[in-house]
């Protein structure tokens, strides 16, 4: 193999793909390194920890075919350090002789042999849609699911494409999170299935906000979200992951429909109020949350023998009536924090029942939280 | 005692304060408390951690004398969250009330009391310089001190008075940096001491760079550094700390005076260099360098079997004889990081002797380093 390709070029594909890498692959070290390949007209970059795949094509002179493989954050690393100009990449001694205006370097590789095999998707049925509005979902959403030995179910995301809309969920048991994005055109039948966390945040990673489309292609154990390439007809990236086994949780049923009490506050100071009073929690992480109508208020408070003592109060735009609940802090911070709008509701179903967090004026995105029960 | 105080004045004061503080002191707790106390009409907060103190005044309107001790990490972190408005802080209960806006809090302390003894430096001999100049220097020097049990008195910067000038110097015995400052004033006698690099990090964290005077007072055991407040004559931050017993080395015996050879080259480009064949260096770090007088250039490299091979090299402008010496790549770039002229000075005394690193058109800073000796 033998390539010129530049710096930049190479640097951006590099830091895609390392992503994947964990470091030090101490039971399987072929895992550490990146398949450097050509195809067609370009190089092709591929990652994988056998649970998520990444392929990313660079447009690259092609001098000679053939294949190499050496560690990915290692050759990043390095290209990274390279002045900006174009680069020689070399098969050499089963590794990569890499030249740049005055540099000069041999990495060691590994037999490319050795590389396990990325399934490839032909011919399945896809879709495709908006990157910006997934990519602003899997934000809202990604986070709140758990690695759960016990209920491997719940560990990642769950994608339900139903009619015009994509909806995006995840638990932890404690909290919910549920995002709806519109389809351009319908489905024909409803697919769902559930996506390991990892790969949700790494292609969360990689969209990172960027305006475009992405196809996605759907097989009954693997999933591959697809970036085309800009200038010509080829994909630039592709993340294939394996799926969740199992059922998803009925979740609809948790999310409830009627409210006894319907709260709207300032987020900013709501988030502030709560900080200040988890301070004051003490190990249990308990802050109490108080509606009160006459007020029109929000109360926050918190207390702990050893630590002190907070009270503080928001006002707020209240339907209903009095009630008050604990919550974990850091449960009501993440679903705050998830919502984006300048105020927030916060809606109460009755006495140690589930509350709701949404955003006012957007009715894509809901945060179910549980509050703690009373001993 | 009770006080009003602007939260913005009380916020800057405390993350001054909360630096020394190391977190949880497991076997003095008083020593994560901040001591507050009215002084005519300031507020004073002091921390020590028993080597090094800071004491901060803010002016604030008293309306009852008193004091308290609380958490210092705590209160910083708390008062931060409250809204920019007028706190109210009031002694209750062996502990503080803070009152802000909507914010009613209890903060438990302790009993003031038991806060230990800040020294008082009344009538000393004092010198005041330049505050940035002394920032400069210190971020230049500081970090080079080691942390060495068995010779204590290399785990400091040393200061040293001296006519017209004071130079900071640290060394961990494998490098050494010097910095030297202009005094407007000359000192009558030479003064010098060793200072422990944790109050001198606390000092060059609190300059920060900041335009200004700073005043310093010399007792045998204890020195003090002290920044006046802007709008009245009183101090508004004074860092104590005692100093290192011991004889520091004779430094300047181990500074080359005459070189082989003299090389030129560009700073940036000669640290991506040695950070590029660093990644190529193995366990043992050494990156070789060869000054090439016929092809006026340094060549870089580094090499480990399992890793790969790198050959870089730079322009140089090189007055002398060819040589050629290997480095740890850390000590290298700590030097090269501490210059920030966009030229650098790269002198070799000798084969195997100490070489130097300086600014060009700079006399103020040198940076010694010892070759790894070949085996």
């Amino acid at each position: 193999m033998k390539i010129e390709v530049l710096k930049e070029n190479l640097k951006n594909g590099l830091s895609v793909v390392e992503k994947v890498i964990s470091g030090k692959n101490l039971s399987l070290p072929v895992l550490d390194n990146v398949l450097i390949s050509t195809e067609e007209s370009f190089l092709n970059l591929s990652v994988t920890d056998l649970e998520t795949a990444i392929k990313v094509w660079i447009l690259v002179k092609i001098l000679k075919k053939g294949r190499v493989a050496v560690p990915a954050k290692f050759l990043s690393n390095f290209i990274s350090l390279l002045p900006e100009e174009k680069i020689t990449l070399e098969e050499r001694k089963q590794g990569l002789y890499i030249e740049c205006k005055n540099f000069k370097n041999q990495v060691q590789g590994v037999n490319p042999e050795e590389f396990p095999i990325i399934p490839k998707f032909n011919d399945l049925e896809s879709l495709s849609f908006d990157s910006k509005s997934l990519w602003q979902g899997l934000t809202q959403v990604v986070d709140i699911a758990s690695p759960s030995q016990s209920r491997p179910e719940i560990s990642g995301a769950y994608f339900v494409f139903s009619k015009n809309s994509l909806k995006i969920v995840a638990t932890d048991s404690f909290r919910l999170a549920e995002k709806n994005i519109n389809l351009e055109s319908p489905v024909e039948r409803e697919i769902s299935f559930i996506l390991p966390q990892k790969p949700a945040r790494e292609l969360m990673n990689i969209l990172d906000g960027k305006e475009g489309k992405i196809k996605i292609y759907f097989s009954p154990n693997q999933t591959m979200f697809e970036l085309p390439m800009k200038e010509v007809e080829h994909p630039q990236i592709q993340v294939i992951s394996r799926l969740i086994e199992g059922e998803y949780p009925n979740y609809e049923e948790i999310v409830p429909k009627k409210f006894k009490t319907h709260v709207i506050v300032k987020r900013d100071e709501f988030i502030n109020q709560v900080k200040a009073a988890s301070l004051f929690s003490g190990k249990i992480n308990e802050v109490k949350i108080k509606v009160n109508v006459g007020a029109k208020e929000l109360g926050i408070s918190a207390q702990d023998p050893d630590i002190g003592e907070s009270n503080s109060s928001i006002p707020a735009k209240i339907e209903g009536e009095d009630i008050e609940a604990s919550f974990n802090h850091k449960f009501l911070i993440d679903g705050l924090l998830n919502i984006k709008s300048s105020e927030v509701v916060f809606d109460f179903s009755k006495e140690e029942g589930p509350c709701v967090l949404k955003p006012v004026g957007d009715a894509s995105y809901l945060y179910v939280v549980m509050p703690i029960k009373s001993t």
